[in-house]
């Protein structure tokens, strides 16, 4: 069994962070505890946003009390994300009474469970003739999935099997309910999420059965396009099959189309399948869609999704930076799409854009105090516009504690507690190292110690055993490097190895070996494609990972009017009110808004003024978290 | 009574299209006589875009049908306003065979009206129980304003009375049901519209009470919050008072608020009603709001409403260009609004705006065949895009033959076919001349003639008397000349008395004076006010009042690569296949997409490369009348 221990100042800070502060409030919503103002993600008013109920939801499916149900069909995945985070905690350090409380909802859960496995205390409570018929929307399958993340990883750190057992058993009522045998349903949730899942099920159980079902699914979704109208009573109901990505069979799509969340976690389930049954198709539609989508329809952050409606993508090169969506969640897919990919074909491609989505999309979606998130990650945000414009009701201009529509703040907490999982591949080739994330790992017969800052990095291999070891070790060449040095004992290695963006160190391990990294780590001028028609003559500021941003606070108001211009140099500096990460300081200009426009909208007169301005750029992830103000990524370029 | 006589290329020509086509077109339309796709002006279920049936609906209504109600229930307007167009027409040149269609269409209209006099198909045939009882929507009397408009016109053309007793007995049973006194009710129609055409009702009558009817629409809105609501049966029911002008009494509002077509029309109402009352009060509201409108939320062609979203103004400076509405209606009404200042308060600020809206946002609203078009006038249309996103549902690309929702297509055929009373308005102080269409204008002792293009024309003014005639002529200096000169009987005049943005011509005219005027038309680079967001670096060129634009027919695909250098220089080309009005062609700059994008969306290295190409530039107005393709108003300017 492998050991990931993190050393690392930005991630323990925020695993800190994530354990001291989210974890408890957010079981504190789930209990309806605490005064917060939950908001509606966007202008809808059939968004159930007074409260969470969640946890109480479960009260009443397990027969422990009367109230109503409330929320979504699918509010039961917020209790089972808030799991598998405390699970992810729990790895890194042994918390009872954290343990106790988790112990105390799973015995909710399995009582709330019915006899036949079924679980979804919407339906149990609000619609128990409606199970599995209206598969479109309902998200049974997709709270199944989350329920299994659970189950799988507290099984592993606690070794507690209860949920496993409770998950398995849902599970097991899947494969009763649908499969290609008559009488089955011949159909998958709208919502895809148990693709994924049943795999990890698989692997935690070795049950293939449930790698069989998990295949089936993505087989036999947008097989019959009638599938879901059928399913529905009423005739004149109109279904959006792209949306759904059921308007052909995934192994055939070849874009990425509908609602970004549920693409990315399809396409996860489909890398994972397409690796633990070797379906080369199923990888291939996978790289197809893939290359679409980041090549043609994603942001610098990491950001998918161009538009609220359907939470969605739109065509090639469609990115506006002010109405786009970049749900939180759909960057933790496309992380997790990447992830899977690593495993097919170890190709620092999918590190790249793995590491863009989770250094900035991903991470904005949380304040720094760990109690306000983002649904939606903006790449322009002018607060007075969000307000007055309704076509931006779902551009927020600063962090909500919580929303109607909870999925995205215990998405972040799960999906962070288990950073280290990003980290590595291992496989027959070797050891691929995709994130620069101080640690320790510790394999049966091998330590590799990381540690570093910027962009020098000293991995210390030891070998555990009296044997050399040979297993080849791969080191990611970041894209937004611009030239590197390797040294291994000290002596530098002039040409090493480089294989799909990885340097490969081949040699026989034995005793300590120090590996120096050393990238360098300019401040970078982005250009976007041509093509994205609101970049043009901008740049975005990039410096390692990180995206940059300007915001108001530090540059005043009218961000818009901000220009960079080919001199503007930036210096780097450290320890911030906004933390770990560096910010920019550089000299610019900026368009005065002279006397000539006194009242005046229009000019066929007026030549442009510009004034010599201090820039100071924060990195993106960390924007509003001070005062309310403008925000934007990509400035003008003169 | 003043006749005038158009001697004017551009607008006869627009003319003889209106009677030509528009009008038999639009007669086919309204009995679903001809075989044509109707669309919906946005992505909205709800939008009932199967067929007109307006005509069949009052056949309906006059017990001459058993079919059923279509269509929403302010469908009557299309007839009335259809009716209206056909009035203007006929005062153009006489048409019996015309005539004889509107008498008819008269008879069925005052068939369908009942005894107390209320006329709304919809309600009579669908909601009885519900006449005056959802006025937030019911649009009855936006319906009876427009009835008004058309009978009044009909009546000054033709000389017959039956649609404007028709008309008068539907006032007159607004007056008995709505009104100060106890037992009426004391609220107005969501969509305002019988203001204006009250004040025309009187004017034709002279009958007071309809002005007093007006002024207490204008008064009682805005008063009782909570009038709408309370009307409803539903108390969940959301009314949105900003949408409806009615958060605070007209007289009391600054700003231009909510859906831009019921502003506009609201705002005409209110400067007819200031001028006819001298209500000095009512008019500085309107001062008050013009102001807001056109200093900070007007489009560079005249248009309003920066969101599909209530088609409703949104706040200061937001004015996108891809998202925006700009209805063809909004653009009309503000002509109307302008025209109505004018009377009030000759400044040429209010002449500017009118001439703005109406060649540029209003004939925009048609296509050159006249059977086509827009509701939403886009300043940047990428078909693709609009396609692919759903938040630009309502964005054509192209001229549809007719809208579920049909408001645009007839108020633009009753619009431009009068014309001629958007060129002057006269006062004690004198004759002021707004806008330069050739014509004759004939009063009982004096003829003008105006006779010219480009910016060169000739004012001959004949006495009919033997008296000299002692009246100021003022004549508007246009915003967008670049210097002007002025003669009399071939005399320059040096140095011109102005007022207010209008030369000043005071003396007593005899027998025959020649007046020369001359106004520079140079190409202008419009810059727009440096807060209004998305025009940053970019500019939009004008000529005369024209605005222009870009094509891809012209210009190729991907239109926002193109560049203006400060080297430009535009040649005016005339007699293209577009019509009178020149299009404009120079050299600029494009772009390229260069080899470093191959499979790339965003670059750490790329220099942007430019390629010296021609640009062809054509009048907005006529842009989609050739094949599909992008367009775009403001061009990056180098």
């Amino acid at each position: 069994m492998v050991q990931i221990k993190l050393t690392d100042n930005f991630w323990n800070q925020t695993l800190k962070l994530i354990k001291n502060e989210m974890i408890p409030f957010q079981w504190q919503v789930l209990n309806d505890n605490i005064e917060i103002e939950i908001q509606k993600e966007r202008d809808d008013e059939l968004i159930p946003s007074e409260k969470s109920n969640a946890i109480e939801n479960l009260k009443i499916a397990a027969g422990l009390s009367e109230k109503e149900h409330y929320g979504w069909w699918f509010q039961d995945s917020d209790v089972y994300k808030w799991i598998e985070g405390v699970a992810h905690v729990l790895r890194h350090e042994p918390d009872p009474s954290l343990e106790e409380l988790v112990d105390h909802v799973v015995d909710l859960i399995q009582l709330a469970q019915e006899d036949d496995g079924y679980l979804n205390t919407y339906y149990q409570i609000k619609a128990p003739h409606l199970k599995f018929k209206r598969l479109m929307e309902s998200h049974e399958h997709y709270c199944a999935g989350h329920l299994i993340e659970a189950a799988v990883a507290y099984f592993e750190v606690t070794g507690k099997d209860k949920l496993l057992k409770v998950a398995c058993k849902f599970a097991d009522c899947l494969e009763e309910n649908f499969g290609p045998e008559e009488g089955k349903i011949h159909g998958a949730d709208g919502h895809q999420e148990i693709e994924l899942a049943l795999v990890k099920l698989y692997l935690c159980t070795n049950e293939a059965k449930y790698l069989q079902l998990s295949h089936y699914f993505l087989t036999v979704r947008g097989q019959d396009p009638n599938f879901y109208q059928k399913q529905l009573d009423d005739p004149a109901a109109k279904v959006n099959l792209k949306y759904l990505q059921a308007y052909q069979p995934p192994v055939e799509q070849t874009t990425a189309e509908g609602h970004a969340v549920r693409l990315v976690y399809m396409c996860t389930g489909m890398a994972e399948v397409a690796y633990y049954t070797g379906n080369e198709k199923l990888l291939e539609a996978c790289r197809n869609i893939w290359n679409n989508m980041v090549q043609k329809r994603m942001y610098v952050t990491g950001g998918i999704g161009s538009t609220v409606h359907g939470e969605a993508f739109t065509g090639d090169y469609d990115l506006p930076n002010d109405t786009m969506y970049c749900e939180t969640c759909a960057a933790i897919g496309l992380i997790n799409f990447a992830n899977s990919m690593l495993k097919n074909d170890p190709d620092s491609q999918y590190a790249d854009v793995m590491e863009r989505a989770l250094y900035n999309n991903v991470m904005s979606g949380m304040a720094l105090d760990g109690k306000h998130y983002f649904y939606v990650n903006p790449l322009e945000s002018h607060p007075e516009t969000n307000e007055a414009n309704p076509g931006k009701s779902h551009v927020k201009s600063t962090r909500p504690p919580w929303f109607g529509c909870a999925c995205c703040p215990p998405n972040l907490a799960r999906t962070i507690s288990q950073i280290e999982n990003y980290i590595y591949t291992q496989s027959k080739q070797g050891i691929y190292t995709h994130l620069y994330i101080n640690h320790t790992w510790e394999g049966s017969n091998m330590i590799l110690q990381q540690e570093g800052n910027g962009g020098n990095i000293t991995i210390k291999v030891k070998t555990k055993t009296q044997e050399p070891i040979l297993i080849p070790l791969y080191f990611r060449i970041p894209s937004w490097t611009s030239g590197y040095r390797l040294s291994v004992n000290e002596e530098e290695v002039k040409f090493p190895e480089v294989q799909k963006g990885y340097i490969k160190l081949e040699k026989k391990w034995q005793g300590l070996v120090t590996i120096g990294l050393h990238f360098e780590m300019p401040v970078l001028q982005v250009t976007s494609h041509p093509l994205i028609r609101g970049n043009i003559g901008k740049v975005a500021i990039q410096r390692g990972p990180f995206i940059y941003c300007l915001e108001e606070e530090d540059n005043g108001p009218n961000l818009h009017l901000i220009y960079l211009t080919p001199n503007t140099k930036f210096e780097v500096k450290l320890n911030t009110e906004l933390g770990e990460v560096p910010v920019l300081e550089g000299m610019g200009e900026r368009l005065v808004i002279s006397k000539a426009w006194n009242q005046q909208l229009y000019h066929y007169h007026a030549d442009p003024v510009f004034e010599r301005v201090k820039i100071v750029m924060v990195p993106y992830y960390a924007w509003a978290n001070r005062e309310l103000g403008e925000m934007r990524v990509w400035v003008n370029m003169k």
